[in-house]
């Protein structure tokens, strides 16, 4: 079945509710943060993205890292990490004991600035602090480029910056790369060029997206991604998530939509699609309304 | 840069909102109905569905089939068809003189009863009527195959009795065939599966589809329709539309969701996205509310 449409076997889908997901809602009581967890986990997500070691002030939605990180060991099996802004953020995170960490460089300076406090090539200076620190404790880097796409202060990213982003991260010790499409605009067409284009620059160093669906072209951009070969994917429940220095940044893809195509194409996730809507409700209890869930809505379609 | 996703350069776009799209909505005057269709030609739309010749009593948004035919030919370069659903519509509709029409045979016979007051395959033996009547008019008869994937009555449709439908409407003087995925069931590798299927069966008829977005699979099945080839898509503005004998039928993929993808990955459509926009807008305002098209909420990526 999936031959004719040219799809990968399996992808690896990582859970971004917990981080991108919360970071812009109110506070709450890491008990409800940790009873997500659960439903996830028990979904079959086998890699989630469990919190932000950012400034408390900034993000006050996350300023809990350290107790949801005190829990982790709780659950066998699952790769947790967390997102870090800055080497202070990682050495946090690996004294709460996550050492999978993705650092976040904004191929922009616009973006650079709201969401770290410093140019671009400044933060991309740093890679080399954050992987220090990360293989000290014997865990990886992965280097995420935000606005890899469109910039809402700065424009159209260059694909060059990008480029050339991403093979300087690499060189400075990420071991992963992640195109981050921060305020959904990305298409297939421009998601097909970008992944050619880093690739060729750094073609031994895997590559994954995190795609928003703002303008209603995630499900079709993650197929294209999979077609591409691209095998790590980002989602959240719900479509939870956005981001609070990126106006008009809505959503993420959700991660039960993305695990309902995969499903329906032959393409192995790993999890459990009626769990996963178990947990977009839960998501929907915890954050006090109904999500943009039109697969929750209408349900399976095998109703069985 | 389309040569990564294997899509082909132009499409043909038939916007359906005249009457999926409108279908299901309270009676309202013809003259709305022509200020939407303004908006629709001015955007660059060149195949319009404008009506449905069905029973007045059963679908009576749409009364008024022989009014709106009477305007049709005021617009130029247009190719409009109608719906029908019986030989007696498809008089009607030559009377009116709209000679392109689209008759429905539903693959089950839950549906075809609720849609139609007959069996699919009584349905199916009055194709050849149907085809009568147009050729004597000197039009072109197309068969839309309803519930092709499933049906909300009978479960999912066997391929095979979707396959000899096709066969036999063919034979019996249909010209193009249309796969309906009338309640939003269908992703891409079952497009995939059924595409193949049917063309073996009618390798030289035009294969069009039908999508609806129930469960946001639209986007990522359209783009997979067209990589497979398919270059006959129905989409209605705004993603108006539903079927009102189809429980759990929702709104049609949108046609400036459609026309963005497009766009975005340079299949030509001949549509103007910022005209599309506009006539998303007076949708809303014809029917009296928000429709769920993001694209219109967020705007397009291209602010120029």
């Amino acid at each position: 079945m999936t031959g004719a449409l040219g799809l990968p076997r399996s992808i690896r889908l990582r859970e971004v509710s917990l981080r991108d997901g919360l970071q812009i809602e109110a506070p709450m009581p890491t008990s409800a943060k940790l009873e997500l967890l659960d439903a996830l986990v028990a979904a079959g997500l086998r890699r989630i993205e469990a919190t932000a070691f950012v400034s408390p002030s900034a993000v006050p939605a996350l300023a809990d890292a350290a107790e949801v990180a005190a829990h982790l060991s709780e659950y066998q099996g699952v790769e947790f990490s967390a997102l870090v802004a800055s080497p202070g953020g990682a050495r946090r995170a690996v004294d709460a004991g996550v050492t999978s960490l993705e650092y976040v460089v904004s191929a922009s300076d616009g973006h650079s600035r709201a969401n770290a406090g410093r140019a671009s090539a400044e933060a991309l200076a740093r890679v080399a602090d954050v992987a220090g620190i990360v293989n000290r404790a014997g865990g990886r880097t992965e280097v995420i480029v935000a606005v890899a796409w469109d910039c809402p202060f700065d424009g159209p990213t260059p694909p060059e910056a990008v480029v050339s982003l991403a093979r300087r991260a690499v060189e400075s010790g990420a071991e992963r790369l992640c195109l981050g499409d921060t305020i959904g605009t990305v298409t297939p067409g421009r998601m097909a060029d970008l992944v050619a284009a880093v690739r060729q620059a750094c073609p031994t160093t895997p590559l994954g997206v995190h795609l928003h669906d703002t303008r209603g072209m995630g499900m079709a951009t993650a197929l294209a991604a999979m077609q591409l070969g691209v095998l790590d994917l980002d989602a959240s429940i719900g479509g939870l998530g956005g981001c609070p220095f990126a106006p008009g940044a809505s959503g993420n893809i959700a991660t039960e939509e993305l695990a309902y195509l995969c499903r329906e194409v032959g393409v192995e996730t790993g999890t459990d699609l009626a769990a996963l809507l178990e947990a977009v409700a839960l998501a929907e209890r915890i954050v006090g309304r109904p999500l943009e869930s039109r697969l929750l809505r209408a349900g399976d379609r095998r109703r069985d």
